[in-house]
């Protein structure tokens, strides 16, 4: 599956990681990780990336290679000579859920100042990745005008850096978040009166991911149930919520409309994704997806929730 | 709201309560309660319902005239000369989710043994509502090639009585239980193995109730994902499970059909019941309720699935 050459490109400014992961179904040492990684992949299948990150000169030419070979355009990644890439370790229990975070080397990443190659300002798509609000905000200072921006963010932002998350999120279009972090940010239990009180601070659209139980698309023309995909393994679920980002933002950039009812089909699309990228290891199963696969899945998920 | 006298009637047997609930939203003390109460009013709005209980003479008449105001059949309802009713005392916290109960006085309900009137025997639609698995078993014994049983039960249930359980089961068609209890009952965390291995026990069909994320329908045809109504304030949420299961099944009766296209329909329609029974304390949304409401509600709940 290969993205048309004349589809708009997205840019995506996240992490890419070297990510030791241990779960139920096995464990793996230093494999290709990081929010642009499996962004840039998954989106590769619906339209060329271009990706905005940084790396150590350890980061393994294979990594390169792989993402390469999904046609990722690396010309934005900086490789810090001498430098020692992003390092992170965790583990997922026994019904997965959120992982446990066994260690963190940020070292390239602690000085990571996102700089958008010239040729890349008026990218119309921009994906920013779970970093710093304040770096996801100077990404947007050096920006052109975007059609749409969606940010993704975590907990340790949402408490740590509150004022300069609502900052970012006050110039952004769309922002795809879990239904913990709704509340958290919100203060409200109710996922609907979470969702009303998230888009007050900015975004017109507002994506809710409920994990097993699907997700919630919240758009000015109303409110879209996506259930989710049944899955029954789950081998490692790093990187779903960038993965599902990907899917979301690759359909819109394909189809290069954001009205709701493309919205929807995004919203699934990035559901199919996420469920993908669950069933390996790091991004062994999206790197080789096909147009088939996706098709397939989609058409599944869709006949859930046909009356 | 009422149902047509051509109908199929439904023949409900459970309890008949009186309930002291304190929830977020208040407090009551002794009000209309018990699975059969809360199924037949609900199920008045579809079809004529009997129902088959016991209480205590002690009963308030002004509740029985709630019930026969829906027109609910009330000859096989056992009233104990000098017995006091079943009685049950429940806090719901701050986020609701499962009742803490209180105070539990079975009274005239210990020595409950249900007796199907003979003009009732012929039920087409049973509903056999949360109580002992034997009873519901000596149920079965009485009634004559019923079109359509389904069944209700609880974690109470599934600890303590397994072996009588898992028996009723294998001659019941419908079964609908909450994600815990379809854990807790097959042993399986992933809810689409648990629901096979529920359904290994003898219903053809398994409806999964996931509270605010909507409920799943497994049907030898296939799966279908209905998602929640949005509710933004919960008064009560007691008995709606049983609403859940008289919305589903009056549009059964109704509909006098059992395909899976008319299940994913009544599951909708009992997801919309279910939502009014939270509203109100008791029955006190339930027994006021229109065909415009629940048709509207309806129409909302299909829209959000609306790709």
């Amino acid at each position: 599956m290969t993205a048309n050459a004349t589809v708009n490109p997205i840019l995506v400014v996240g992490s890419v990681a070297l990510d030791s992961l241990e779960t139920p179904a096995g464990h793996r040492e230093e494999c290709l990780g990081g929010s642009a990684s499996y962004f840039s992949v998954g989106a590769s299948h619906f339209a060329p990336t271009h990706v905005v990150a940084v790396v150590g000169e350890d980061f393994p030419q294979a990594y390169l290679d792989h993402l390469r070979s999904r046609g990722v355009n690396l010309e934005g990644l900086e490789i810090i000579p001498g430098g020692r890439t992003f390092r992170w370790r965790g583990r997922y229990g026994e019904h997965f859920g959120d992982a446990q975070t066994l260690e963190t080397q940020l070292n390239v990443f602690e000085h990571f100042s996102p700089k958008i190659p010239a040729q890349w300002r008026g990218a119309k798509y921009l994906f920013l990745g779970n970093i710093d609000p304040e770096l996801q905000g100077r990404v947007l200072d050096q920006v052109e005008n975007p059609h749409l921006v969606a940010l993704d963010t975590m907990n340790f932002w949402i408490t740590g850096k509150r004022h300069a998350l609502e900052a970012v999120l006050s110039r952004v279009d769309l922002f795809i978040l879990n239904e913990t972090e709704a509340r958290l940010l919100s203060g409200e239990r109710n996922v609907y009166k979470a969702a009303e009180a998230v888009q007050a601070l900015g975004p017109r659209v507002v994506v809710v991911k409920r994990g097993e139980y699907g997700a919630l698309l919240f758009h000015p023309d109303g409110v879209f149930a996506a259930p989710a995909v049944p899955l029954r393994e789950v081998i490692d679920p790093t990187g779903a919520g960038d993965t599902f980002a990907a899917g979301l933002m690759g359909f819109l950039a394909r189809a290069d409309e954001t009205d709701f009812a493309t919205l929807k089909r995004a919203v699934l699309t990035g559901t199919v994704l996420a469920s993908f990228a669950c069933e390996g290891f790091s991004l062994d199963r999206v790197l080789s997806l096909t147009t088939a696969e996706v098709e397939e899945r989609l058409a599944r998920l869709e006949s859930l929730m046909k009356v």
